[in-house]
């Protein structure tokens, strides 16, 4: 009674915007996979009912494109437009008491002074699945609180720019010139999910490059096919450094929430992640299932090997460690 | 006692190259999954050993780009080398009974006359697991007859080009002119999959389209980080329908080929595919025995549509299926 007492009072204070409560409730679910799992569903279902009117935004690029620097600018120009801003992060390479908040408001020092921001750094442990999970619950946790503009940073690590643009309204690809004249990497797969591509550091030196760079992405965009048929995906250039083309961008979000809406997409779009989700988080308890069976464990390991050698193939392979993981439960 | 006899002499038959032997083996492993799965395993048991020895070969591209005509031009090449030349499909579409066997000899009327030539159509049922098993096994069957070169065709449905691509040594990506002068539009991430390149269709009113795709294909490649260090894929313009080019495309395929064995990377293609095959089948049994779970199915659906419309979270939805799943395995 007292612990449902606590939740009640943690969720109005979440909903009035007090920056302690907002942080001990995303504490709170991060650590639902361990314990206080009742605790976390609890909080979740109290805050839902007022979620849900934040644009969600991803962001992620190259390491070194300037992410952070961009994410600042971006949030400082939302601010000055009256916005309050939230930054989440999915970064499934982070390590508990890595010192990630000390560095997330070091990088985004201007931002994390601002009253009306609230930056947290990724949840660490229990991998990208973890993470991801923690992050979307997260961003109800900060649309309850009030933030218009969650932004969600993925640090271009495995395969988390899938997993942010799989929560969000609207993921920007942030790009920039190489040092030839060519663009740097995209990664594999990830420049089919991006809804706007910015090339940053069109500043200084890098000005023209960025130039021919934003060239070059427009047509390799022509060789896709589009996502969705109601947009086709800008790409901008921008100095996050002198803060130019911050507006266009922020202005490209908004014609791209626009369109998604005229669509009948925007609503769409968020349940199909809502349920692909569910789905992906049921897979992920199923392989955690086969995992924590030491036997089953220790035959595949061994299976695996045979299949590497060529021994026997992976379907035989597949069906002996099934067959010893649900012997035990049939 | 019988049966050992009959695979056994079964096998002896496939390695002498016999057609029809070849056809049974090949129907016997799509059918494994629903009875006669001893024998199959059997079958593959005793190839296994003779198995390896041919280029594998996956070929995908959009409808209408050629691939029918393509296929067969590059089988007709090499079997003029010399080559014996296997032909599979992925095609997680193909309805059993539908006639297909047909359909794909008549497509390749010359080729499925050759005597050094065997063409094989998609198994049917299944979805794309299914036929994605069968098929990687069917290669192992064709190599154990003797087939220098096993292409294995994708239809280009669904991840059809993802699963081709993860049980072949070379996956060659077929382009075509769009109307205009664009390329037509490749899907999705199928474009990183690629270690060949090629444009068809560069003949007549269509050669100079062909040719600016080329281009283009070459300046949206240079924007992706290439999957392999040791391999820039090339981008070819050819014509499969006069024939010209498909000595430059087998000539690049053996190009690969042999970047990939100096890269000590040929075997480790085939190892790491192997195991990726392996986890995914244990991945889709998993599924599979939830999905076979009527207590569990009818509670996923049901807290599906509670997610899509956001009166619940994912994690609570999947947490709780996957409690009816596993209780009554406790």
């Amino acid at each position: 009674m007292s612990a449902t007492c606590d939740i009640e009072a943690l969720a109005a204070h979440v909903r009035a915007g007090r920056r302690a409560a907002i942080g001990r409730a995303v504490t709170l679910i991060e650590n639902a996979r361990l314990d206080r799992r009742e605790d976390a569903r609890a909080l979740l279902d109290l805050l839902r009912p007022h979620a849900g009117g934040a644009v969600r935004l991803g962001v992620s690029g190259p390491p070194g494109v300037g992410k952070s620097t961009a994410i600042e600018a971006l949030g400082l120009h939302l601010i000055a437009l009256g916005k309050r801003v939230a930054v989440l992060a999915v970064d499934p390479s982070s390590k508990r008491h890595g010192g990630a908040i000390l560095g997330d408001k070091t990088r985004m020092g201007r931002l994390a002074q601002e009253s009306d921001a609230f930056i947290r750094p990724s949840p660490s442990g229990g991998g990208l699945g973890g993470a991801a999970r923690a992050t979307r619950e997260a961003i109800t946790v900060m649309e309850a609180a009030g933030f218009d503009v969650v932004i969600v940073e993925s640090v271009g690590v495995g395969q988390s720019e899938t997993a942010v643009a799989d929560m969000t309204d609207c993921f920007v690809l942030l790009a920039q010139p190489a040092s030839g004249d060519d663009l740097q990497g995209v990664k594999k797969g990830v420049l089919e999910l991006a809804d706007i591509i910015a090339v940053n550091k069109a500043d200084g030196e890098t000005a023209d490059a960025a130039r021919r760079a934003k060239r070059d992405v427009e047509a390799a965009l022509s060789l896709l096919i589009p996502a969705a048929p109601w947009w086709r995906p800008p790409v901008l250039a921008f100095s996050a450094l002198e803060g130019r083309g911050v507006t266009e961008l922020w202005r490209a979000v908004e014609d791209h929430q626009t369109a998604a809406r005229e669509a009948s997409a925007f609503h769409a779009r968020r349940r199909d992640q809502a349920a692909a989700s569910m789905d992906a988080l049921i897979l992920e308890g199923l392989e955690a299932a086969l995992k924590a069976d030491r036997d089953a464990q220790r035959l595949r390991s061994e299976l695996r090997e045979q299949v590497r050698s060529g021994a026997i193939e992976p379907s035989d392979a597949a069906a002996r460690t099934l067959d010893v993981f649900f012997a035990k439960r049939a």
